[in-house]
């Protein structure tokens, strides 16, 4: 199977959706290679995720899109049509630590992460020749922390320019404006080198370190306009003994960020993860 | 909602069997509270597993099965509906070692573990008082080890008496003659002591030792006539070091063990493993 | 070996510790069979503890304290010698959630936590009959809401007259006077169901729910005088997905709590844990 | 501190060791900024590692070595002192898979992993740009499956010339003859795909795959003529299920073989690890 249309829904729960859509699919002869479903009781709110083989459905996606649209109306559904030929375009930001964007960028050579990489952006100029190695245009957009309103004007610009369809911050130790939080809500992914909600904000290896935690923690998260407070789509640990000092935790935790970040971000990408409210649905 | 049904499906895979189970449940106005299927592409075979709320369907559990019963027989499906207000009946089986023991049947009396136990056999008189103390009777049935025939006869009479759904191996430390693993085929669980396939057999910590791994770890799986062999259901792991003695791998695999039997069986409870071959779906 | 000497050491680092400890005991012909160090560069401090066979010592444990206090003076140690001979008595605590008691008895009851319970104290009397199937006597304690003081100068009084050196709250859920906690500083362990700091003080597990997270935890400390702000021990996890209610994170976080605290008893109890200011040196 | 010295010691177990080698250090004005110690009881072996502060001991690693060798003698120890200003030389060998590679060089080239890569050899050329963008030199040495003798004789020539210290199979998919094993025995690291000791030799994942594991592993291991049977540095796991296909599970074991090898491979450079038959004592 070259592709693969997925189908995903999310609306408010009642009986009869899944006989709906999976007759709806059966009647284009539509062969579902992998179907998830959640029934959220406490919202009353249905979530779904089909994987359709396309050469078993006599449509292109946006023909299957348009004649799924009535249902989607009757049952008041977010819906979408993702035709997997068409890859999403990942725009990284990154400063200096290279960890996650090292990682990223060998899963996206060695075709294990399914997207395009239409450009790389950070604030300082340290990893150009890492990124242009790899193909990628690389841009530089200083930060000037008493006016940052410039940068991400053009940061903006850049991304746009890119049509980007997801941004990820890639280690970027910079707050992003709230509008772009809201222009790419849910679509805008973070890692944050912390388990959210503890240490919150800069430093939290340190914070860790002065707490005498017993594990340390990295999150991948979507952005929103509150500091490390958006939906969390993963999170992993690492467990730290007395032994390790806090460079040790900055050192043993970009293992963990990696990992987190490539498994969030890969998640996304397949359609897998759905958000609702400040929380996530994951069919992983 | 008191209870539930719980609609199991296997059968091989083609388009339209969602579409047709879905339809029926909603043709019956029923609320799917929760729903798992898979499809193994390799193996062409389709797995599903709804549940039901009843309250939401006019039809008891067999008058539901009798109308889903030509849609079974249309797809070939292997099926069964699970009224869960007949809870299973689940008969342990255990050695000398109480700590699975104590264990499940801490997760019985504070209704975690939702099934009867009918009785506890074992092999050895030590259990009785604990076993009593919870209300259950205790068989003591010994086994002689120069003819084991006439106690496995002994204990297949008290397994049939007591009207098991399930047999529980909760480090009963003798190998189940293949008739009763045959009649039991797929309702007859282990723990063994070992990452499986690693260290099949008797004293798998001393062997693990012995090789120096780094981690050790147990494996919950249905018992079938080839030892420590059959289809896995769940299995998990332990960091161990070089200060750890060969005594230290039996303690601390204890723990490890305790909780993958527990998962284990409370999945095969809540009806959500399907055996496929030496294979099993675990709609966890 | 019947049993052992433990001394355990914390001092301001310098050079020559080790030599002389080391060297005090080979003059006695002792022979240590397990040895840890610590140096905490940042904060100047040396950790050690030896573990003694005490037939390589002809001297009590008396005797080896007496011959060992000059050196301790010397270097300014805080330090103990502790025969293992001589086992500690563990008062436990409980409300109503009987998983952890239940595991704490049953390690007891197999010779696996070596320690006597003098007695079990709890504000409820649910755990009467466990408890006394133990042989352990059982204290019921209400603890009048609008009256805590009576209370607590009752469970002061029982522990003192176990004589107890340490406590356990095995899910005891009545937040500890600041007497108790500096009375028995050091010597009083919790377990907090959170992945502290995160979601301290009531219900952690439905504020973890309410946040999203994927990883539930719990936290096994020493109690201070601040909620759930004292020396962390031990943490451990669980992974939980959107499929998980509240509920389900308060089931599976049980199996967390039960073995974070065991472990973290089991190195208290072991001489394994030193605190300095607000962390722990575990030597695990 | 610029650098350290690392006493590395092991010896059959007796009275006074620590003593003795303390003492030693203290004369020195030695300054042990970390100390590891562990008594085999079962074999009667002590095994202990020192790092040291040089600024602290007037002497260099030779004149220390030289005072040190008549201890040494006198307890029958295999003992070596190490300057970790003399970085090891650590010669890196791969095939087509890129990940553990790509890790390494990361690692190597941000400072995380303290050690020369004199050069990268494989049996393939895939891999040139990728180690000659990092500024090392890389070696295609084809092997010929009807004779490899050739092959490993210009391996065995260019891991001479490189004066490696050590060698790495970084997913080197080829069988190493007895001689460089011998040679190199305890320098010759391998990662294996999977949770030895299951799954040995070739397509480990698929084996996996085909027991229907429910967790995959990796395994570093120090390499000897028997396959897949040396001691064993570290091994991790990762939870799969029966949503993975073959090629899932090496997807997602690619992760797990980093991390292993990562970790094994700094052990063994921090002078962490220490032989004794075929177990290992990691100082971790």
């Amino acid at each position: 199977m070259s592709h693969a249309y997925r189908l995903v829904v999310s609306c408010p729960d009642r009986v009869g959706i899944v006989s709906r859509v999976s007759t709806f699919i059966a009647e284009q002869g539509g062969w579902i290679t992998e179907a998830n479903q959640h029934s959220d009781l406490g919202a009353g709110r249905f979530f779904m995720r089909y994987e359709i083989n396309p050469e078993s459905i006599g449509l292109s996606a946006e023909e299957l899109s348009k004649h799924f649209a009535p249902i989607g109306e009757e049952f008041g559904m977010q819906w979408r049509v993702h035709d997997t030929a068409t890859k999403m375009r990942v725009v990284l930001m990154v400063s200096k630590d290279s960890h996650c964007l090292v990682d990223l960028l060998h899963r996206w050579q060695s075709g294990d992460l399914d997207c395009d990489i239409p450009c790389v952006i950070s604030n300082h100029d340290d990893m150009r020749s890492l990124v242009e190695w790899h193909g990628i245009p690389f841009h530089h957009v200083p930060v000037d922390k008493h006016d940052k309103t410039p940068a991400f004007a053009e940061v903006e610009r850049l991304v746009e320019a890119a049509q980007a369809d997801c941004i990820v911050l890639a280690r970027y130790m910079q707050i992003i404006p709230p509008t772009l939080c809201e222009r790419y809500a849910g679509r805008l992914i973070n890692i944050h080198h912390s388990f959210l909600p503890s240490f919150v904000g800069a430093k939290p290896y340190h914070q860790a370190f002065g707490r005498g935690v017993k594990l340390i923690g990295a999150t991948c998260h979507y952005v929103t306009e509150e500091l490390d407070a958006g939906p969390i789509i993963e999170q992993d640990i690492h467990r730290v003994t007395h032994c390790h000092t806090a460079e040790d935790l900055v050192r043993l935790g970009r293992d963990v960020e990696q990992k987190a970040l490539a498994r969030g971000l890969r998640w996304h990408l397949e359609d897998r993860v759905l958000i609702h409210g400040n929380k996530t649905i994951v069919f992983a």
